[in-house]
Parts: C-alpha cells; sequence; structure tokens
C-alpha cells in the first residue's frame, strides 16, 4: 500500500485539449502515484512556442504550494540530442526538455540541484520514443513525487540551456522595451517593471507610452479607470507595464504583438 | 498539520484556458488549502458576459455535493467599487464579485448569510489589485474551505445587485419568451418552462413556436426523434423549450442568438 | 461516512468546455462519490463523433492505473433504442452508450462482464431525459466506483455494437491503408502498424509511402530526423505509421484527413 502522500503536479504543454497527449502523461503518473493531485496550468501554448511557456511558468509558479511539482513539455525537438532535465530549486521541483523552457523561471530561483534525466529503470520503455512526456518525463515526475532522490534520475549537470530574455533598455528620457506577451483578452505585456513606472510617478515626471505609432497619453490604476475605446497604460498583476483596452483587445486596436517595441518617453 | 478537510471548490471564469490566469487562482487556493479538490465548471465563459455565466451557474449548481465552494469570476468592473461578495444559502457558499453573476442563482435557493469581503488579513496582497480572483478570491474560497466562519471576512449585507432575468409574458393564446442562451451544439435554450408546456399538451391544445419568421410545428421528446435537417421544440435537460436541429445547429440554422424573440401560439 | 475509497474516472466527452454539461456530469458524479479523482481526456471530440472518441479512448486507456472507471459520452441516439452500457474487462470498466464508442479499446482486452444499465433507482431521475450522461451514466459510474457490482445495475448483455475498423489490405509489394485520425499538429495516423514496417526494415526492403499523388520518400526516426518542409513517414507513439511534417502540418500541406488513402509501396 502506498503511503499517502498528497503532492501536486503542475502541467503546462501545447499538447491542446483535443488529443490523447494530455491523458496519457497524466495516465502514466496516476498509474506511478494513484494520489497526485494534477492542476492544469495550460494546454494550449502555441504548438513549439517554448519562450511562450516559459512566460506563463514564471507568471504563475511561485503561488503554488511548496513541493509542487512542475512538468513543461514544449519540445520542438523531441527525440533529439537535447537532455530532458530535472531542477530542484529550493521550493519547487521543474522538469522539462532542456531548451530554454525552464530558464526564465529559474532567474527567480536559488536553484539546488540540476539533474539529467536519464535513469532507464524509471522509464515507461526503455527504448526509443517520440513522446517522451508520455514514456520519460511523466514517469520521472510520478516517481519524484513518491519521495525519490533526484540524484537517483541521472548525472548532475552544472547549467541548463538559456533563452534571451528581453530587458528594457533605459536612456535619459526614453525606456525602450517590447511586448513580451499577449494574453486572451488582448492585454499587452511589456518587459518594462513596475518600478521603472513607480519612479517616474514618485518624481513627478510626466510620460506618454509609443507603441506602433500610436501616443497612449493615459496611464490608469484599474481596467475600469479608462475611457471606452482608448489604449491606456497600466501596472498589471504580475508587476509589468501593460497596455491594455477596457472591454476591448489592445492587440487588435494596436496591431500589436509579441515582440512590438514599446517606448516610455518622459516629456 | 491541516485536517484532511475534503472541500470542493467549483470555479466558473471568462479567464480562457490559454494564459496563467486560472492556474493563479488554482494555485493560491491550493497554497492555503492543498486538500481541495478543484472542478472547473468552465473557463470560457464569453469575456465580461456575466449574464452568461450567471445561467451556467444556475444550471448546474444544485448537483455539485452539499458543501461546495462556487467561485464565479466575470468582473468587468474588477478594481472598481463593485463589491466582492460571499453568499451562504442552506446548501453552498457562493463568491464572486457583486455585478449580477450570483443573482440568478440564489434565485432558487434559501439565503442565509452574505458579507462582504474585507479581511486583509485574508488577501494574498493588502493592497490595490487588479487581479481580485488571484488576490482576494480565491484565499477567501480557500480559508473559507479550511472551515472560517463566513462572518470572519467582513461586515454582513442585507442586499447584492440584481440582474433582470427576462421572464415569458402570457397572454391568451401566446406565450411571448425569448432565447437565453446558446449551447456549443446550437441548441438554443428559451425562458419557456417545461410546466407551461405540459399544460398546453395536457389539455390537448395544439401550438406552434414561431421564432425569426419560421414556423416550427414539430415537437419532439427526444432529439432522435426529429425530421433531419428540419428545427424542432423539445423540454431540454434544464427544464425550458429549447429550439433544436438534430446533429445540426439550430442557431445556425435560424440565425438566433440569445435575445431572439421565441412565440408559442396555440393554434 | 463514506469510506475512502480513491478511484479514477476518466470522462471523454463531446460536450465541449463552455457550457454547463461537464460540470453537470462531474457534479453528479461527485455528489455519490466525494472522493473520485476525475480525469479528462477530452471534451473536444467534434460533436457525434463516436469513432474519434473510440480511437482516442484506444489511443490512452491502458495507460491508467488499473481500476480506472471510463465514461465515454459522445451519443447521437441520446434517448433513443439504443442501450446504455457497462463493461468490465481484467483491468477496467466503461460506460457510454452501446452506439460503437468502446468497441475499439475493447478489441485489444478480455472482456469479462458486460451489463445494460438499467436499474432505476440508480438514476438522477426514474424518468425520460434527454441528457443521460448526466441522469444514468454519471450516477451509475459513481456507484460503480463505491463496490456496486456491474450485476446490480441491469441484465448480462453477450454483445454489444461494433464500428468496423479500416485495416490495411496487403498484397504483394503494396501495403494499402488510410488515414484513421488527426491530431492537433496535423501529424495523419494511419492504420498501419509498426510491424509491418518493422519487417521491411529488417529485410532491407525499400518502400515509398504514396498519399494524395504525393511520393514521400523519407522515413524518420524522429521528428527532428526530416527535412524542414517536408513532409515524411514516422513510426509514432501509438506504434502506426503516421505522416508528418516537423514543425507544420501535413494535413493541411497534403490536404489529407481522416479516410485519405495511404500506400505503401515497396521498390
Amino acid at each position: 500500500m502506498l503511503k499517502m502522500e498528497l503532492r501536486h503536479l503542475a502541467l503546462l504543454t501545447d499538447f491542446g485539449e483535443r488529443d490523447y497527449f494530455v491523458a496519457s502523461v497524466k495516465a502514466v503518473a496516476l498509474a506511478i502515484n494513484p494520489y497526485l493531485n494534477i492542476i492544469d496550468i495550460t494546454h494550449n501554448v502555441p504548438s513549439f512556442n517554448f519562450e511562450a511557456a516559459g512566460f506563463i511558468l514564471t507568471a504563475c509558479y511561485r503561488l503554488f504550494p511548496a513541493g509542487t511539482i512542475f512538468l513543461a513539455i514544449v519540445d520542438p525537438g523531441v527525440g533529439s540530442e537535447r537532455k530532458i532535465i530535472m531542477v530542484l530549486t529550493e521550493k519547487y521541483y521543474f522538469l522539462g526538455p532542456d531548451n530554454g523552457i525552464l530558464w526564465p523561471a529559474l532567474q527567480t530561483q536559488r536553484v539546488l540541484d540540476i539533474r539529467e534525466i536519464k535513469t532507464k529503470k524509471y522509464f515507461l520503455t526503455p527504448g526509443r520514443t517520440t513522446f517522451e512526456g508520455r514514456d520519460r518525463l511523466a514517469p520521472a515526475a510520478a516517481f519524484l513525487s513518491l519521495g525519490l532522490e533526484p540524484s537517483e534520475f541521472g548525472p548532475s549537470l552544472t547549467k541548463i540551456k538559456s533563452i534571451p530574455l528581453a530587458h528594457p533598455v533605459i536612456k535619459k528620457n526614453l525606456i525602450s522595451g517590447s511586448v513580451i506577451y499577449v494574453d486572451k483578452f488582448g492585454n499587452l505585456i511589456t518587459n518594462i517593471p513596475k518600478e521603472i513606472v513607480a519612479d517616474l510617478i514618485r518624481n513627478g515626471k510626466k510620460f506618454i507610452i509609443i507603441i506602433k505609432d500610436r501616443v497612449i497619453k493615459k496611464f490608469a490604476k484599474r481596467y475600469v479607470d479608462s475611457v471606452s475605446g482608448q489604449p491606456f497604460g497600466l501596472i498589471n498583476s504580475l508587476g509589468f507595464l501593460e497596455i491594455a483596452l477596457n472591454m476591448g483587445s489592445a492587440a487588435e486596436e494596436l496591431g500589436a504583438g509579441p515582440g512590438t517595441p514599446v517606448n516610455v518617453s518622459i516629456i
């Protein structure tokens, strides 16, 4: 009889929600630890877009209970020489392909151990596979939830693949950033952190936001403070400058998306 | 060590399923009560449409186990002066913004207590927020599941915001109702209750259904009783007159949707 | 007090994820057994397509823990004379309408008992219904999870409805199969099993794949081994020949879908 070991497994993939992929990953994990509580972060990451997945993971991981195991699978290189890895931080475990998907979330945590997942006895089948999420990552996550040590799963690694994170450039009276994510409401999340904007406000500086040749003068504290039909800036719930349109899509209105430059100009 | 307190938390939002919103709400709740069993009602309510959310909640809440906590978040006024509330009924708890989203479901229950959610120590962060679902409602729901009394969360309220519910008008030989919801199969659910139709049938009255200048003579007891390609009336599983099209979408065929008038005429 | 009986209930429907249908089924089951662990296989089966549902169930059922109860509801004949059934195999329980949806998964298992679900005391309401998933199948699944015997639910059946499964035809130098499923990545899964292809390779035979007047010469072991923009064959994670396009949709590129003929020709 298994010890009742409540452990949360949070899944983040680009598998979509119409096939057998997500169910396969969950089934394999539950067959190893039937007491796992599995939470879907999302399975609707745009296909192969591990940068978007990295952003989503970073946006919510720190809210989960200590001990949560995160399994993030957006893996265009599945089956290739890229490794699959397990990372232990002070509070959580992260598993996924070593393609940069875990990188952004790890920038804000102290990493205690990194392992390449290689120990075949924990794989669903020892041989070649085109579905490592089901055959290698899901069982590794489930065995980990039963109390196995990360060292059981493979050799230690000292570094993992990074991905370039776009940081804003600050020059005298201009902060040059960009859109890094568009949510389902069409809100444009930028990489300009709230501290920069808060500084401007505290110092009584006036500023405008320039995006796609549009000048945005309105800065609001809440979505409802905006003028209908007018894009405006606000500090969003993740702590970044966001361009929004109350009850509408700023992304559509402005024709903007990930990568679109956003300038904050002090006037 | 937490007392093992199995409690069901049912979520209903317009957050969609592609971002970090739903996961954030779940994570906050699980960090407070890791034994919560979270059930998704849906997260695909059309953005900002709290009337549709109210209908969906009303359609299914009574099937849930006693003690279920419902958290309904479709909140175009997030951050504004509208309150967030907690309602205790004889069998359930309901939390959400006070914008009318909870109103329809409460019409069929005895309300025992209403509280404004204000006690800051139960918030994720005490300050201003643009994501009250994550920062205030999720922690309130989770602390409630641990056994806190509604009175802990804020002052008593005597009334909440209502929304107008469309009721059918009955005149001699004509029942004038309307479409209140369209489901994914394209079935048109009206606000005409089964009792009215059952009365007609019991009294041997013949009737036709008029919608969008189309006269529907067929009334079926089951979807399969219909003639292929012909819209027909039936009493649906919620106890309302529905216009359906077997193996097809009545909404598309008739060009109808929420608000479309539906007349039942006795002939 | 209920005995804590952890049991997995896996759901597979065409209900979509925007209405009250899925929540209703879950609520009814949890009201009977609040300790059920409910796993969504998918609710996005194309409306009424029980053949696609049968494929998805077959693709993943065997990965679930022993004792899992599968509830598969794609039911264009709801309310008609078609039966609803419960099937006990050596390792699992399967419930659904008797329209062929369960047939493919049962071909690979030993069936121990088949029951028509008829015992009214286990129904949500004894009378007529247009939502048997909620009113009959969900409660039957939940009572089953509490330890009731299949024989409690109705009379024994000796056969269930079959659906024709497309098998490849092998002639001398030609294997004639077809596409049986297209996944969200646009991969075309055929009915040609890996053993046939492995035989060709082991015997040093060279072969080409012909689909939609296109000749595919490339056969890869992993998605990443392919040439960008070129469709190729591979043995997929279900053990079938698949036509794929790395980082793209083979279905779109080739204009192919379920039923499209696929020929493997030995050259």
